[in-house]
């Protein structure tokens, strides 16, 4: 292993093996950096406030002193739901990523102070969960609930962050011990226990501890979950196997269903071990399952999810703006899974897809300070929502949740965002996301280092400076989004929805410069989406747009906003608002709100009954991000058309 | 009393006391028959096939055996939900209104039978409730879900309807008991409980059970419940103040939230303590409530409750087709709280409720069969809806559930219908709801007895023959539904909307002929009901239309139709078709369904956009009530306009 240096690690999350069967190779998180911009304010409140507050959470919630308990170094009762060691595994994988990005001592004191609770709570054997330790639940006895290997995969994931972000193995020995123990535990073998976790997550887990350790038994037994799920395996805890993903094997199912998270987990885990195991099946089973939830479950937003009920997939087609569920964890589930898919096939629209979903559905479950969530994500707001339950949108952004699964899942997927943005091949170097930084990929003649130069998303010029180049021919190949029709490379059109490839001898100083036309663009949703109809959505490049109240004319009501399609689209940079935003204005009217002295919602439909006459308004959107950093706010995605 | 005939009974459910502040009086069931007809046919089935079969499936799951065991009848252990005997007792009067209809031996001793093993089963104290007992839950620590207060609210019904119905008051005897260790229990005094059950019923039971015994406690101990909610009382159990209607006080309240049936069951039970105390300000705020619920929460079938998660009304004008709950008892405790406020009010809104929710959303629950039911009713079913759950609409209906407070709940109602068709007051009768057969009114000039004859609501003609005539003047008052404009009386325009009225010195032999024009209709939603916009449904009379799959014509796929609205309806009985329904027939097209090679259900909203050419099809509707009576088929009540 390549010694750490202060700018980062030299390898970062999901990383195959020398022998997976991928097309990308992913370029460390250490070899990008993001010095200005969108994801750079992201990052900086993530480190600054959101990880140091996040510690402060999982104390005042219990969850550190859960572990206390476990490791006997307090006394009391187990606190939170059963999952409740999860969050912390993952604010120690944000914690170590984010230590990769510049070492900080107390950063690194406070990981390895709570890394020693895990392994003074650790049983002999391995077994670690503090919750089901403390509260006496028989091991594995309740597996479609209890956790157990949930938490396991995000402590391996945790663990293989720590030794990659801070070169300390403290949790890595601690997840050897534990997946020791569940490979002596779980399989067909005689005495085995053949039973799955009802969440996933192990199965990334496993094989991510596979490629930090090298121990095949690990990628064995994630290869075992993903095998035997799908067969009605889990026992029923008032959900059927459809929550689980429980009811068609992975290799045989041909969509996504049931609890959202679950799924992308799944699905993420899956192509890991189709990587690793060079499944050739597997992954083309997984592309299909992938295309179906893009073409058919997912929002504009990149959201997943479609039910309160169950936090679940709907049937296709069925997407309701104010009920989507949504939740923040999926969207990162769907990030996860979609770069497998990338590194597997190399297909530009997973990049598109990450795109999406970062920016979007993902980006809005935080706030612009960085301490505050969503756990669900919907695409409306109505103006008298009621808020009851702390996941309810019209309380508008949390500090924390009773299931506090979002919060530091978000730490952890914002500190290792640059991991994200560039893979190399034998051809050169692919960037996937565009943000202003550095890029440093070592190809097969050299180092390849460059700079780029943009403030996408709001312009979409990329350049990109070399500053270092290899020997011989290498190629750049830039992502042009699918949206990005009219993209010029160096002056040159280039084609939309796949990668814009230069390929030459590159010297220093040369540049080469990606634009992307970032009009604002209508978009509609196919028919089958009914509760979208007549509507309109604003994109502009990779951004979705909302409807937000307080940036509407004096008494337009957003519920009562209509989409003038005879009008024209413009936008404008506001440096002063929402930490610098690009809005979309747009001409639209505003109708009469519901009649106080109707009796009904229905009316004959006779053109008496047409609601009277609109008043024109501008209208003024919002990227969808950005939404609720005002607090709790009417807002739309989808804007009737007048 | 009366001595009862054979005839039926001279009181129903849900008659005020002669104390009561009501402006209508209920005529009794047993002084309204229905000899021919859509209601007909219903009750015929529930009588022949539903309620014999309702009592072996009381058997198969174990309702009955638990009460056996709780007798010392048998050993074991409780099975089912905790609330078990509710279903028993929801049969029970089902069996006694039915008796009430038409005596018959084998129906009264089943259900003496029944009330014999609650009887051996009570406490010596009058606590009963058999799971709770039989799993030793202490009484009354759980009150939140434990349900005992619910059990107790439907076995007063039970029993009141046992001794109006048969005679006997063998249950009614059990109600007593049980109703007076209640009010030794519950309430502000020393060492009482402070409590209220999560599941309003009780509130009615215990009116009902004051208005057949006189006992003033029982009346007091309902207002007390009712006016002890409201303030947070009950704990929660996964669930919040909304979710119980405990968030505002009933009297405070100014709409309907939370748990759909719950909502509408403390509706009535409020109502029913309003009507007997004279409690003009409580019949205020329940009006103000019932006017939201029916302006912002209702959907276009009466259906009341638009979300899975809580079984629970939604924000207003969320009204989802695909997703709605609308469960089969909302429905009926729609029916209960509108009945109770038509006999306070005399609004004539109040029968256009009942009309609209008996026959749309009510009778959608159960099929022409009468044995199988829905427990949601959605108003929309994709052709690729995922089957899960027993509760899922795309399973069709099903015979029983794990859950099963439908199936009785449609069988009492049923079973009691003729009491909803007519009141009295000073001036006269009132005819709400039109089915052919008989009315005896006992008036104070003398009995007027008319037969009604009419094919409603397949045609609009409803022609009264007075049989018998009281002296002096007396006013007929016919509703005149909001929807039947153009409506006549005796050839002469009425308004829509309200009562017509005729009043004169009536003799038999007399006609008065109401004639409903039933011309189909089409019906818009108001634009905040973002879910169903660029949509129309179809409404002939009283009924609510619907496209089921197997009427189309050869490929037009459901999801994939379009309502042309320049085209005309035209309706058509088919005797053969569904138990003999009015078909209505519209012009419409089959658009391409989604793209099986797009990506993505989102596109820029461009012409070249748009779907492919439509081909013009002709649609054929039927009434709601009757879909998924061919097997679980694809449907839609709102139809989007070409």
């Amino acid at each position: 292993m390549t010694t750490l240096t202060p700018s980062g690690t030299t390898r970062g999350p999901a990383e195959p093996t020398s022998d997976a069967r991928i097309t990308l190779r992913p370029l460390a998180p250490g070899r990008v950096t993001v010095d200005a911009g969108l994801w750079r304010r992201t990052a900086d409140v993530n480190r600054s406030a959101a990880i140091p507050v996040g510690l402060e959470q999982l104390g005042k919630a219990g969850n550190l002193r859960n572990l206390e308990i476990a490791a006997g170094q307090a006394e009391g009762e187990a606190i939170g739901p059963i999952f409740a060691d999860s969050d912390v595994h993952k604010w120690l994988e944000a914690a170590a990523w984010e230590y990769a990005r510049e070492p900080d001592e107390q950063l690194l004191a406070d990981q390895l102070r709570v890394t020693a609770l895990l392994a003074a709570a650790q049983a002999d054997d391995g077994y670690l969960d503090s919750v089901p330790m403390l509260r006496n639940v028989p091991r594995y006895s309740d597996l479609p609930w209890s956790h157990e290997l949930y938490c396991a995969g995000h402590l391996f994931q945790a663990a293989v962050a720590q030794v990659r972000g801070t070169g300390h193995h403290d949790l890595l020995d601690v997840a050897v011990r534990l997946a020791d123990h569940l490979v002596a535990t779980f399989g067909d073998g005689d005495g085995q226990l053949r039973e799955v976790d009802g969440h996933p997550v192990v199965e990334m887990g496993l094989v991510e501890l596979y490629r930090e350790t090298g121990t095949r038994a690990y990628l064995d037994l994630a290869r075992w979950f993903v095998e035997a799920r799908g067969t009605g395996i889990i026992e029923a805890h008032g959900h059927g196997p459809t929550y689980y993903s429980d009811r068609v094997p992975v290799r045989g199912a041909t969509t996504v269903e049931g609890h959202a998270v679950r799924a992308v987990y799944l699905g993420a885990g899956a192509a890991d071990v189709a990587i690793e195991t060079g499944d050739a099946e597997l992954l083309a089973a997984l592309e299909t399952q992938y295309r179906s939830m893009e073409r058919e479950k997912q929002y504009v937003t990149g959201g997943l999810g479609s039910r309160w009920e169950g936090e679940s997939f709907g049937d296709p087609f069925e997407l309701p703006p104010d009920r989507a569920y949504a939740e923040t964890c999926a969207a990162i589930g769907g990030v996860q899974w979609a770069w497998r898919m990338l590194l597997a096939t190399g297909e530009a629209r997973y990049g598109d897809q990450i795109e999406r979903m970062l920016l979007n559905g993902f980006l809005a479950g935080v706030s612009l300070g960085g301490t505050e969530y969503f756990y669900v994500n919907p695409l409306q707001l109505r103006g008298d929502a009621h808020a009851e339950g702390d996941r309810s949108p019209a309380n508008g952004r949390l500090g924390w949740f009773d299931c506090a699964c979002c919060p530091p899942n978000i730490m952890r997927t914002v500190s290792s965002l640059t991991g994200y943005l560039a893979t190399t091949d034998a051809s050169g170097l692919q960037l996937h996301q565009y943000a202003p930084g550095t890029v440093t990929a070592p190809l097969t003649g050299g180092t390849l280092r460059l700079r780029v130069d943009t403030r996408y998303p709001d312009e979409g010029r990329i350049a990109l400076h070399l500053e270092e180049a290899p020997e011989g021919e290498a190629t750049l190949a830039l992502r042009v989004p699918a949206w990005a029709d009219g993209a010029t490379l160096d002056g040159d059109p280039v084609a939309a929805g796949t990668y814009a490839r230069v390929t030459r001898r590159f010297a220093p100083g040369d540049t080469v410069v990606l634009d992307l036309p970032l009009t604002p663009r209508l978009t509609v949703a196919d028919p089958r989406v009914d509760a979208v109809r007549g509507s309109v959505a604003i994109e502009r490049g990779p951004l979705v747009y909302a409807l937000e109240q307080p940036d509407q004319e004096d008494g337009a009501v957003v519920d009562d906003l209509r989409f003038d399609v005879a009008g024209s689209l413009s936008d404008e940079f506001r440096p002063d608002l929402l930490g610098g935003v690009t809005v979309v204005r747009a001409r639209g009217a505003v109708v009469p709100g519901p009649d106080p002295d109707a009796t009904s919602p229905y009316a004959p439909a006779t053109p008496t009954s047409a609601p009277g006459p609109a008043r024109e308004v501008a209208l003024t959107a919002i990227p969808y991000y950005a939404w609720a950093n005002r607090g709790p706010q009417p807002m739309r995605v989808w804007v009737p058309v007048l």
